[in-house]
C-alpha cells in the first residue's frame, strides 16, 4: 500500500489535524472530530450539518464555511461517524433557528443521524437524505439510492439559502427539492485502497471498469472491457437522463474525479457529457469540474445532473468561502 | 493503460474541447491551443502569458482569468509548446503595455519561449524563468534547477500585479523576485502513464518510493524504502529550509498533489510539514493545500515555500477568478 500516512489507525485524526493548520478560519474538535465555521454557531441562522465517512474529501469538511455547511462530523474511512458527534455538532450551530441534517442515504448515517436528532432536545431539527445514484436500487449499505454528487450541490445551494435567513422549513424544503431533482451515475477504473485494510477493495482486472460503483468500492451495475472516454460518457449520461426529465429548466453539470483521476481527463470527459447532452435537448447554465466527492485513491468519475430553476442557481451563484468552494466573497 | 481517453494521440485537444464547454467564461484558440481570458486583450494592462507541456492542470490553462494569466499555451503531454503558439498568445493578449513570459526551465520551454519573444516586434516582451526546485541542479530536460511549484504562486502574484495596473518592467522584478523567494521539493509513490506512451513512464517497486521528482517522472536525488508521512515531510521540507532563509518573513506555504493522491493524504502532509516549520521559526502567513501542478496520474506531493513580505501576501489575498484558483470576486 502507497500512501501518504503515518499510522493507518491514525489518518482521519492527523489529516484533521492538517486540516486545522491550513485553515485557522475554521475550528477543528478534535476530541469529537467535528470541522465548525469559526464563528459558529450564527445568531438566528439555520445551522447546517453533514458528515460521513472519511475519504471523500473535500466533502464534507471542506464544505464548512461561510455560505455553506456550519459542521460537518468526520467518522473513520468509509463508516458513518457515531451519534454523539453529530449531537454535539447540532449543539455547536444551533443559533436559535433550528438544525439541518444533510445526510446522505447509507444505512449507518441515516440511523446515526436519526438518534442524534432524536437526543437534541430543545433544539428543532430537521433533516434531508440524499438519494441521488440512479446506478443500483438497493446496495451494500443502502436500503433505497445511494447518496453520492448532488451532496456537493446541495449543500453549496441549501447554504446559501441559510445564509440569507431563509428559516428552517424552507431551508429543509428546498433541501429535499435539490435531492428530487439531482441524479448521479459513477464508475471505476481501479479500486481504492482503505488504509486500514492495506489492500485493494476490489479486484479490477487492468482491462476492465466497474459502471455504476458507490463512492466506497461497492459494486455497480456491470463490468465492461475499458472503453473510449465517449462510451464511458453515454453510459454515466444516459440513464441519468432516463430517470428524470432534464430538458425543463437547465441544469448544472457537475462531473467529479473518485480522486486519482487528474483534471486534464476530467475536463476531457466534460466535453464528451456536454456533447450528449447538447444532443438531447438539456441545456447546462453551471459547471463543476473535479474532485469533491472522492473514493480515497479510486480512478474514475461520476457525473451529477441537478434542474435548476432561477432560484436554485442564484444560490450556486451566491458567495461561499470553503476550504473546497470558494467564489464570490 | 486505464485512462478517461478516447485517442492516446487526442487527448490534449479533446481536453481543451471540455474546457471550452465548462468555462464559456474563457476563449479557447482551438487551432494554436491557447486558453484565452474572455475579454483579452485588456486596454493597459500588462499581458500574462504561460504555457508548457499538458498533463500538469489546472496549470496553466486553468490559471487564465481576471487575477492571474491572460492566456495560456498547451503543448502536447509532457512537451513545450512551439513558438508560433507563444507568438499567438503574446499578440492576442497584448493591450499596449506589453507581455511578460512566465516560463518554467525546461530546455524546450525557455527556447521556444525565446525564440516567440524575437518574433513579437513592435510588442515590449519581458521573460521570467522559474527555476526553483532545489531537488536537483540539472535533469534531464533542464540546465539548473526546474521550474515546479513557486510558478503558481508566481502567476497569482504577479497576476495580481498586473492587474492592479503596475507597469511591465515592475511586474518582471516583481516575477523575478518570486521566483528568488520560492523553494520547492517534491517525491513519488508511483510512476505517472503518459498517454501516448501507454505504459509507466518509470518502474518504482511497491516498497518504495522517489525523492526529489520532477513534474514529468524524470528521475529525483534518491530512490528510497517507503516511509511514514511525517519522514517523508522532513525528507521534502529539510532541503527546502536548507537552501533559502524562510525565518526573516512569513511564508505562503503549498503542498500540492502531484494528481492522483487524495486530499485526505494531503492535508495529513500539510499537518506533518506545519509541524516542521514551527520546530523551525518559520511563520506560516497563508496555505494552499490540493493539486494544482500535477504529473498525470503520478501518486505523491511537492512542498513550495515561498518567503513572502506584505506586498506578496496583499497580491496573493487579492481576488482571482480562474477555473483553477478564485476568491474575492
Amino acid at each position: 500500500m502507497k500512501k501518504l500516512i503515518n499510522d493507518p489507525a491514525a489518518v482521519v485524526q492527523e489529516a484533521l489535524r492538517g486540516m486545522a493548520a491550513a485553515h485557522p478560519e475554521l475550528r477543528i474538535d478534535h476530541e469529537n472530530r467535528i470541522v465548525f465555521r469559526g464563528d459558529a454557531p450564527v445568531r438566528g441562522k439555520v445551522g447546517l450539518v453533514s458528515g460521513g465517512g472519511s475519504g471523500h474529501e473535500p466533502m464534507h469538511g471542506g464544505f464548512v464555511g461561510p455560505g455553506m455547511l456550519d459542521a460537518a462530523c468526520a467518522g473513520e474511512v468509509f463508516t458513518s461517524p457515531v451519534p454523539d458527534q453529530m449531537l454535539a455538532a447540532t449543539r455547536g450551530v444551533d443559533g436559535g433557528a433550528g438544525v439541518l441534517h444533510i445526510v446522505k442515504n447509507y444505512t449507518g448515517d441515516v440511523m446515526n443521524f436519526e438518534m442524534a436528532a432524536e437526543l437534541s432536545e430543545g433544539i428543532e431539527v430537521e433533516t434531508v437524505v440524499v438519494d441521488d445514484d440512479v446506478a443500483v436500487q438497493d446496495s451494500l449499505y443502502t436500503a433505497g439510492r445511494r447518496g453520492v454528487g448532488t451532496t456537493v450541490l446541495l449543500e453549496k445551494i441549501v447554504g446559501a439559502a441559510a445564509e440569507q435567513g431563509r428559516p428552517l422549513s424552507e431551508v429543509a424544503a428546498l433541501a429535499r427539492k435539490v435531492d428530487q431533482r439531482g441524479r448521479s451515475m459513477g464508475m471505476a477504473l481501479t479500486s481504492c485502497t482503505v488504509p486500514a485494510a492495506g489492500h485493494p477493495t476490489f479486484d479490477l482486472p487492468e482491462t476492465e471498469m466497474e459502471i455504476g460503483i458507490g463512492i466506497h468500492g461497492e459494486p455497480g451495475r456491470r463490468r465492461v472491457p475499458l472503453a473510449p472516454a465517449r462510451e464511458i460518457a453515454e453510459m454515466l449520461v444516459e440513464p441519468v437522463l432516463s430517470d428524470l426529465d432534464f430538458t425543463a429548466d437547465p441544469v448544472i453539470c457537475f462531473v467529479n474525479g473518485m480522486g486519482a483521476t487528474p483534471l486534464l481527463e476530467l475536463y476531457l470527459m466534460y466535453g464528451e457529457v456536454a456533447a450528449l447532452l447538447e444532443k438531447a435537448g438539456v441545456r447546462v447554465a453551471r459547471s463543476l469540474v473535479g474532485p469533491y466527492i472522492t473514493s480515497l485513491d479510486m480512478a474514475g468519475c461520476s457525473v451529477t445532473l441537478l434542474s435548476a430553476d432561477d432560484d436554485l442557481l442564484s444560490l450556486w451563484d451566491a458567495p461561499v468561502t470553503t476550504p473546497g468552494l470558494r467564489w464570490g466573497a
